[in-house]
């Protein structure tokens, strides 16, 4: 079912300063800092070459990943992203397997602008899983 | 400086079980079982068409995972695993630039049989970063 490793998603203190890190210390490729109203984060995408990783900051009054930088004040990892070829039907198989999928089940637009879903963490080794209609 | 992203390293409670979540739910294709007794872990490798994933186990009575398995009794994501073209030249740059190595600061062998170093995580998001010479 799933495909590539479409992104790994780190929760930032500070998007400016970490993007600084990847750019300037790790040497990497860095987009520039993008606001997703929608989501409540404020993006930045590390272009690696093989795949990205997603540095999330903090946008607006009500973002989901709030609650978890006051659990991790330095950041952390938050998710991991995988991608698959049609998201319905990824999700019919899982939740018939008895997986959790967050929210209401259904699929929502993404950072990408493609569907997405989130799985339940307990179900997947104790990490929070999105899936992506590739 | 950093390449490809080699992996994401996940640790889990129960290595079987979690083999058997992304073959079985996920139809991911993976690796058999091994040990890295000079470690203190047992993998399973998710082979992705871009990259891989880890599956860290605990494997004797000094793993370096037993204390983040005792703050994440469910697992979580560990670490990730970046390339880079000279490890050594990579790590000169790094500690010039202040980023903490952990441990001796010599790159050991890892579980691919290739020189890794370990970089500190408050220097860099809050993650646990590894270096592995492409």
């Amino acid at each position: 079912m799933i495909g590539r490793l479409n992104h790994v998603a780190i929760v930032v203190p500070d998007l400016a300063a970490a993007t600084a890190v990847y750019r300037d210390t790790l040497g990497a490729t860095v987009s520039p800092e993008e606001d997703q109203p929608e989501h409540g984060v404020r993006t930045v995408f590390i272009e690696l070459p093989n795949t990205k990783v997603e540095l999330l900051g903090v946008l607006g009054d009500n973002s989901p990943i709030a609650a978890f930088l006051e659990r991790n004040p330095s950041g952390g990892i938050h998710h991991i992203c995988y991608e698959v070829p049609d998201i319905m039907e990824a999700r019919d198989q899982l939740t018939k397997e008895g997986a959790r999928v967050l929210g209401d089940g259904e699929p929502k637009i993404g950072a990408h602008g493609k569907p997405v879903l989130f799985l339940h963490p307990k179900d997947f080794c104790g990490t929070l899983v999105e899936l992506e209609e590739a």
